[in-house]
């Protein structure tokens, strides 16, 4: 789109004429029949829902990310959805009330009130898939595979999986016996990776040597698989959740590598990007030279406590609009064909039989046709034929 | 979804669970090819727009069905979309830009303030076609047989077609030199079919002898084809645009007749009820005992205008979710494989070839799988096999 005439648009929204919405079609459906042929089954969540219920376990984050508005009927508060996961979270605790393991698929449009994510978009497609009932690593694995197979069957395939665990950060700051206010201010240093502010809050904290050596050591943690051992030196006794989060991300770690030899490892083990509902393994995927996640999950255990059934739960989500950006996707054209405007039943037959065998048929409304043609349509000696053009 | 579930979600808010939802996406498809196969470009406008670009054209029933929120970038006013005519008026108009004929098409999402339609939804998914830059005759066959083939593919072979054009009750009114009070109070009774009080206002208005006949003649003119025969004898000589526009139902009867033996014909030369920024030949498809429309159209000249590009248009829209609803869609499931969580690299590949050839294979997360299954994965003297369950 020319950017001439983005000033109709707001800013942050898109939309797909026909060249890239023939795209982001294709590629929704190739990557929806992915997630079926894993077992997941696609599920639809409504646009809008009681604003109580889209907010739930979601945090402030996606509070202020979501466009809000009064329903007229019951007087309360709705919202647009800014994100599925709590929706999901929903149909799988409420809903579908099924025992056992629950693989569950969505695409669809979601709405943001500021612009984010990899191309400041407030309107992404977001495409995702999650695991309820499950809180083993075979589960982290499965959806960590399945984004890997996303982004590859997408046509993306220099990819950068980055790991990490909430546990770790979470295992050091209570080793550290700090008050709210030093956690949050920690916390905040961390998010900012600013190092120098960083070694001197901790030098003011006048916190045992060992103490101040994890909380300095940890934003350092950041790097390829080597880091999970000095990882393992550095916390050697520290908690034991600080150390089943490391086992688990070796175990992560050595599956994807096994599966996806062809992806780079990274580990940040201060991470805190993602929202605060993730309980153990987060996950992104980025590209080379590119800033801004291209995917990114986790696990969020007991999400859906707030419907009455807390569950474990883990999954990932994607943008189809902008990995079809990421991509130059060739998509197949149909033969077209021209017919002048089927007056009569035989050429009405013919047409709709060509249009059932593949075909794209256009009727001649006018008289010159200004797109791309394969074959014309003629009656020669009493029957209509198919003639290259 | 069982009633006890639905204090969740708003009035005339639902949601697809696995079984309905993998409908509705094979429905999706399925019209979205044909309209591909006529020659139909998908486009997929925003959810969101500034609200005047939303409303152009479309006059206030549209507004006050339409969300609105306030853009925290630009102060603006923000509305989601109520309905795409507008949204694919604009592309057209400001996009695309291309000379000639240009069809498109769309599926997605709307949201509505209050409930309507078939189902008394204020979340349909809306699926539509229209053509541009068309003004004859043709092309208002073209998408009422496109309308007709959408319902025909959905597996709905009883319609009733049910057509009018806005230059009839228009050329009746200014035929009898009535002022806009007199107007407004003739349309507001034909909307209602409310005949006595009709009759009696007319007498009131003291009109020529056979202005009152046009007048309460009108809304009599209902039924089969033979309508447009008593049309004609009533109002001969009335106006050129009540010739032209009987002319014109009689052409498209014909057409539709032709194509379509086993659709059902009705007339309403009054029939009011679309919106109001139609200009010709209106339609609306129905079910026998089904009091709304299930899909409708027409044609609405000029709706680019404000967008710098008067064009004639004409087109449809259905909504998928509703339509699901009306048919018992047979969808064919894949067959299903469960298989041991792949650990190893021979189990992996022969997964991944699996879900390549069209099977859904599940890995086995728990003991007990609770699903239906086909076959499982064994290894049988070093490889692993499909074995029947």
């Amino acid at each position: 789109m020319a950017l001439a005439d983005r000033w109709l648009l707001p800013e942050g929204v898109d939309e797909a004429l026909p060249e890239q919405a023939a795209k982001i079609e294709h590629l929704r459906r190739t990557l929806l029949n992915l997630h079926a042929s894993w077992g997941y089954h696609l599920v639809i969540p409504p646009l809008l829902e009681y604003l109580d219920s889209l907010l739930t376990g979601a945090g402030s984050d996606l509070e202020n990310e979501t466009f809000k508005v009064i329903d007229q009927l019951s007087g309360r508060l709705l919202g647009i959805r800014a994100d599925f996961t709590s929706q999901v979270a929903r149909i799988d605790a409420h809903c579908l009330k099924e025992e056992g393991v629950q693989r569950l698929s969505y695409c669809g449009s979601v709405l943001r009130t500021m612009p984010a994510g990899l191309d400041g978009t407030r309107s992404p497609i977001q495409l995702g898939a999650e695991i309820y009932g499950h809180g083993g690593v075979e589960s982290d694995i499965e959806v960590l595979s399945l984004m890997l197979e996303t982004l590859s069957a997408t046509g993306l395939s220099n990819t950068v999986l980055d790991l990490g665990h909430v546990d770790i950060v979470n295992g050091v700051l209570t080793a550290c016996d700090l008050n709210t206010d030093q956690k949050n201010k920690l916390i905040e240093l961390y998010k900012a990776k600013d190092l120098p502010e960083l070694d001197r809050y901790v030098e003011e904290l006048a916190l045992l040597d060992s103490q101040a050596q994890w909380l300095v050591g940890l934003p350092r943690l950041c790097g390829g698989v080597e880091v999970l051992e000095r990882a393992a030196e550095l916390f050697v006794d520290v908690s034991d959740s600080i150390s089943r989060a490391l086992a688990l991300l070796e175990e992560v770690s050595n599956a994807v590598a096994a599966r996806f030899p062809s992806v780079g490892l990274h580990f940040d083990l201060s991470d805190l990007v993602s929202y605060n509902y993730h309980t153990g393994l987060v996950f992104a995927a980025y590209l080379p030279g590119h800033g801004n996640a291209i995917a990114r999950g986790g696990r969020y255990n007991n999400i859906g406590q707030v419907f009455g059934r807390p569950r474990p739960a883990t999954g990932f989500s994607t943008d189809v609009k902008a990995l079809v950006g990421l991509v130059n996707l060739q998509i197949e054209k149909p033969k077209t064909v021209l017919s002048p405007v089927s007056v009569n039943d035989a050429l009405w037959k013919k047409v709709n039989s060509l249009r059932a065998e593949g075909y794209r048929v256009v009727e001649m409304l006018e008289e010159t046709y200004t797109g791309d043609a394969d074959f014309k349509l003629d009656l020669i000696a009493g029957t209509w034929q198919l003639i290259p053009v």
